[in-house]
């Protein structure tokens, strides 16, 4: 190591009083680090050239900045210590250029003035050096004086609410507020601590406890009928579901499957005389439960499955038989470990003909935990997530049930093998059972909502906290204040109120109209909004993730098994893409259950009609409207979000009818056309949130909580709008300075937006105890 | 229940020769479930009013088609198998509409001519009636006589390769042909079998194990220089951390903090004292290790860290010590159990300055595992995923080491405390230091990629097998075939290869210009490929698990492990979003390394300059061109990309100068302008593997592997634009005929790869002793 002795020390750099003013810049040429030696050569000739400075100040200078030899490191922090010392006096809010910052520091060295040889000349001739240098003067002085003082914090103060948190609560949690504050209640009544670290066969003991405690509350009472009927029941039970989500979802799935799943099957496929015998039973969890539907070979495909349940009309028995290695039952929730009994769906067979898909309830688990004679059950294994429910895969072996075990609401078998129903046709039939589960798929996507909520307030309240960087010798900011970090929270922030309000709304009418013949919208709207709040469950809980970095793969933090366990939902209850064309077809007919077989019959003649009968009008006036007043209003919001909807129904008509009049057939028409189907659905999910967001607001009075709501609302429309702004631009309904100011306006919603984060978040009620992230506390 | 008896048992229906052509429409009308009673009644209507049937023949019909009284579901089923009966011997392929079948059916059941009854007239009324059922009649009658025979599996024949597919794995292999061939002969030697359910201690000692094994095959030797170079030893280390992307992530992640992070911070950050003393020992791992730069209040930002080493020169020890809890080393790997030292990285002060950033060695743990005094270690605890690396948390208390330990490359401190660097500028000095991890960035990226691709190889070969729904009455397709599967898998595949050539390439430039002064070109894609690589990882991955619905979902099926560790490959070796501005701000400035920084002060000359120079020719010619040979060109392809980076380099330089020259400082200009930032990298990233792509074919001569791989560059082209397109039709560079072209073109390029899917991922070469997955074999 060679000592460096070529040049003045740094305080001769200081000492020289002509030199005062030019330290700065020297120190900032250097320590910038990256200019050329050409430049430095340049800088030095230009300083040479200083016709005020005395020789002696130039020899120093020439030392200073000379690329052959530049300062030590030694040297060049000495000097900033020095100038630093030179300007302790100067107030920190200032911004100063690097020539005034070296002005100043003469005049405080000196007697307080402008030392004699300063003038206009000399003060021009200081501006044309910081010129060269190429900089942003005001930011190299702020860092320069500043930089030392890095760590030191202030504290970053949030602006209040604007408007109050608890009734925001309040309107969230609407008509279910008993059930609500109920699951906070029983959640944050002791015992319900995260487990997440717990081996599976802990976990899933764990599990079963608290559901047991659920249980006890009456969480899982289901009765046919009753005093106030069953819609209210079915809406309290969903809205316990819903709730449920803010805490372990292996929890929530367990729920579900013993009382939502075998409960429900019993309630609605069942009789009297299996309410009698078994639902008070599966509420208090006195008889544990699962629902045997998928099979390793059809998971979708539920109407081909082929366990079979054959009538022998010798015993008066149904003999369920799993015929070949596809045929086993597959991810049944509780049936690893805890089932005492299944419902099971089978293809019945009475003699020579087949009847379709039937559901039977076949004991499996004697009282003592043993498995019944002819009944295999496997454990699933560990899985991504939810390792605290027990899949299982279940054999049959010619197991033989009563006559009596037929779920024989929809169909029934007399004693001598006569087969009747109300409903003539298989294919209604069939649907009109897979009808029964739409409660089922509501309530998957609601807590899956619910967790996505969990969350987001967690990142959120994460990132107002989390400092990372700053303006230069400032205290670092907290992230939530990156634009970046805004624009990837605050929209999910508003998605999550929009779904809320769109779940809420399916719910009301789910249980308004679930005793009405054709329920098939209903049962539409439900797949559609499954499909749209567990994806952006993903996708948001997935960002909450990557907004919390490395702690948001700590599992105490809560994010990262909320991921994992949220990651089947998009599966289960309906895979998302089977359920997409569901919603597309839907919309294709008047002849709407065919449709959600693959093999539908019934097309040429809706298609027909609805090909030609899509003409939208695209205004210049509105296409081009960049105004703010217009982009915010509701009436544009639904609009536009309607129009995609018809216009891409239109053209997925249109291209349908194109094919099959080629003589293509409908399964292969549909299959060229399944990415239109695609977007065709996620249009209607997107417009069916943007209305209820809108209907919701349009409900409230003027004042804070409006304010809020429909900041929120043109968050999650502009949002959406944007993500498919390719389609917009490409069919003419918006035209490019639209698109920017769209962009524009997002970026500004976020600002406004992030300042009410935390109120934001901390409306959804989810109590402390319950959120628990350690990083969601300060 | 009741008995049907009001209307004739379904073979009066079969019996009664003049209605055995309407037979099968009768049975349409009710399977098919959902004709309104007012349809009913008008086809019942219009068979009254058949002049050629007799009128016992309108009874039954009658009878049969009475709204107020349907046939029964048992009625239905026998009168389908009795069409099936009377219809067994017509050909299952031929598709005739419900009429025709009617009078095939007739035919047979008489003397095999037309019935004499049977006329024009007749048939021309039959078609009629059929019309009036509004169905695809050719459907239709195939699910009536096939319905039956669904369960039927054909062979599916998967079309052959129409390339070699181990010449492709050569080719992807490339130059660490020997070291790919090393880890796949290391992985299948026996031991190395997949452990997801081992509890969180356990793993870890069987990664660790693990690791024993590779470094007793060499596989984490590191010599500074030796025969060959550092440069082909840094290329095998890379190439052997990509290569065991296809096991296990935890042991990926293990292997490269040892061997890369610990070894390679010793020596590129040491000198020959310290290659002397430990590379050896961490190579065979009798030395393991970890390297602490991380702390709780700093990840991205490391510039700021907190951890101090205060040099005392009167015993010629550094003391390292954590001033504070933000100040603890944070997510440390291999610190909870097996490090013996560590790579600390403080903030070096000696006497009142303060030099920034360095790297000390410091011992942690002696050789009985026993924490050394003044240092503290805790278990970060249970994680998303990697739970088999023991990642800790480090609290030093005034820990004293010789001065010796300062990893002196790039600065060092004598016995007295002088300071001296052969970089003066700290800022440069510190991005010096930490330029020499970037091959950590390649690596990572690399290794992503590698998980990607055997996660894309088990969702495309279970979606080859893996059977759900089918057209009418035909054995149930591949969701391989299914459009929507296609568009999931194809381009991902594609894009597999792009980045894998990308990637490869990169790593060679580094190699070859490792040695240089100036490195931050190379620094700046490697942060740019490493965000593409893991970010599309994670999205892939995804893809992949929920392609195979739950399947995908269960450990052993390897994609959900994939997922949960692959996670955090986008936070670690550095942020994506943290990384994205890093490569945005080395476009901004010929002074990039100050653009790394948050602060930076070099801008305005070169802004004004870049905010003028960018002038796009839209020539309507190319922006309209729908032709597929153009679109399918390289040309177009590469320039389209080009094109787009341009513009938004222009774009950001505008919008940054703007808010400079309006008085803003650099901090608030960039945070203003950080989405477009975003897009800028993004452009920049996809560029590259488009270019990287495209020269990879040009230098293969005309066959089987170029044309291959020509389909997936266009694939990929094609993909990446199609997601941007909002973009581009927003600045005029494509206008929506040409976007409708692309959306047409990609699915067909997705056709075609579909069948070469299963030879495309097989060329990966991952053994199936590795790839594992129950799901991918038959």
């Amino acid at each position: 190591m060679e000592t460096p002795v070529s040049k003045p020390e740094a305080r001769a750099l200081i000492d020289h009083e002509q030199l005062l003013p030019i330290a700065p810049m020297v120190y900032v040429a250097w320590a910038d680090g990256d200019l050329t030696s050409d430049e430095v050569r340049r800088i030095r000739q230009q300083a040479a050239e200083q016709d005020w400075l005395d020789e002696s100040a130039k020899t120093v200078l020439r030392a200073w900045l000379d690329p052959e030899d530049p300062p030590s490191a030694t040297q060049l922090t000495r000097l900033c210590r020095a100038i630093n010392e030179a300007a302790d006096e100067l107030a920190a809010e200032q911004r100063l250029s690097l020539a005034d910052l070296g002005v100043r520091i003469a005049k405080l060295d000196g007697p307080g003035e402008e030392p004699e040889w300063m003038n206009e000349h000399v003060h021009k001739a200081l501006l044309d050096l910081e010129k060269g240098l190429g900089v942003v003067g005001e930011d190299a002085t702020h860092a320069l004086l500043h930089g030392l003082d890095r760590r030191a914090k202030e504290r970053f103060h949030e602006a209040p609410a604007r408007f109050d948190v608890e009734q925001m609560t309040r309107l969230l949690d609407g008509n279910w507020r008993d059930t609500w504050q109920k699951v906070r209640e029983v959640l944050t009544s002791g015992g319900f601590d995260y487990a997440y670290e717990l081996p599976k066969d802990e976990y899933r003991q764990q599990v079963f406890e608290w559901l047991q405690v659920l249980a006890e509350h009456g969480m899982g009472e289901m009765k046919p009928g009753g005093e106030e009927g069953v819609g209210p029941q079915m809406g309290r039970f969903m809205a316990t579901f819903e709730a449920l989500g803010m805490f372990d979802l292996s929890l929530v799935v367990k729920f579900g499957v013993q009382f939502g799943l075998f409960g429900g099957s019993i309630l609605f496929l069942g009789t009297e005389r299996h309410h009698e015998a078994y639902l008070e039973k599966v509420g208090s969890l006195e008889l544990p439960g699962g629902f045997a539907m998928t099979e390793l070979g059809h998971g979708s495909n539920v109407r081909d499955l082929r366990t079979t349940a054959t009538y022998d009309a010798d015993t008066g028995e149904f003999v369920i038989h799993t015929p070949d290695e596809y045929a086993r039952k597959e991810w049944i929730g509780n049936a690893a470990v805890h089932a005492k009994m299944m419902t099971v769906f089978a293809q019945l067979e009475i003699g020579e003909d087949s009847y379709g898909v039937h559901a039977f309830l076949v004991p499996v688990r004697d009282d003592d935990g043993n498995t019944l004679e002819g009944v295999r059950i496997e454990d699933c294994g560990h899985k991504m997530g939810l390792n605290g429910v027990d899949n299982g895969r279940i054999w049959f072996d010619k197991v033989r049930v009563p006559r009596e075990n037929l779920l024989d609401r929809y169909a029934s078998v007399s004693a001598e093998g006569e087969y009747d129903s109300p409903i003539p046709s298989a294919t209604k039939r069939f649907f009109t059972m897979l009808g029964t589960l739409v409660a089922g798929r509501i309530s998957v996507g609601a807590a899956a909502l619910t967790a996505t909520k969990s969350a987001l307030a967690i990142a959120t309240r994460y990132g107002a906290r989390r400092r990372q960087f700053g303006p230069a010798g400032e205290p670092e900011k907290p992230i939530l204040n990156y634009r970046t970090h805004k624009r990837r929270l605050m929209p999910r922030i508003a998605t999550a109120y929009g779904l809320h309000f769109a779940i809420d709304g399916l719910r009301e009418l789910y249980i308004e109209t679930r005793d009405q013949e054709d329920t098939r919208e209903v049962e539409a709207m439900a797949a559609a909004l499954k499909v749209f709040s567990t994806w952006n469950a993903i996708e948001a809980v997935q960002e909450a993730r990557e907004c919390c970095g490395g702690m948001g793969y700590l599992s105490e933090n809560r994010i990262a098994p909320i991921r994992k366990d949220v990651d089947i939902f998009a599966t289960f209850e309906g895979d998302n893409t089977v359920l997409m064309m569901l919603v597309a077809r839907n919309h294709l007919s008047e002849y709407k259950q065919q449709f959600q077989d693959a093999t539908p019959f019934t097309l040429a003649r809706y298609l027909a009609k609805q090909a030609s009968s899509v003409v939208q009008k695209r205004n210049p006036l509105v296409t081009r409207d960049t105004d703010k007043a217009h982009l915010r209003s509701s009436k544009f919001q639904r609009q536009i979000f309607r129009v995609r909807e018809k216009d891409l129904l239109g053209s997925v008509a249109r291209r349908l009818k194109a094919r099959l009049d080629a003589g293509k057939d409908a399964f292969t028409a549909f299959n060229e056309v399944q990415d239109h189907l695609l977007s065709l659905s996620k249009a209607t999910a997107e417009r069916m949130v943007m209305e209820s967001f809108a209907d919701q607001i349009d409900t409230l009075e003027d004042g804070p909580l409006h304010d809020a709501l429909s900041l929120l609302r043109d968050l999650y429309a502009l949002e959406y709008i944007y993500r498919d702004i390719g389609w917009f631009l490409e069919n003419g309904y918006i035209e490019p300075p639209k698109s920017r100011a769209i962009r524009d306006l997002l970026n500004e919603l976020c600002e406004q937006a992030r300042e009410q984060a935390l109120p934001l978040v901390n409306a959804w009620g989810i109590p402390d105890e319950v959120l628990a992230a350690p990083i969601a506390f300060p």
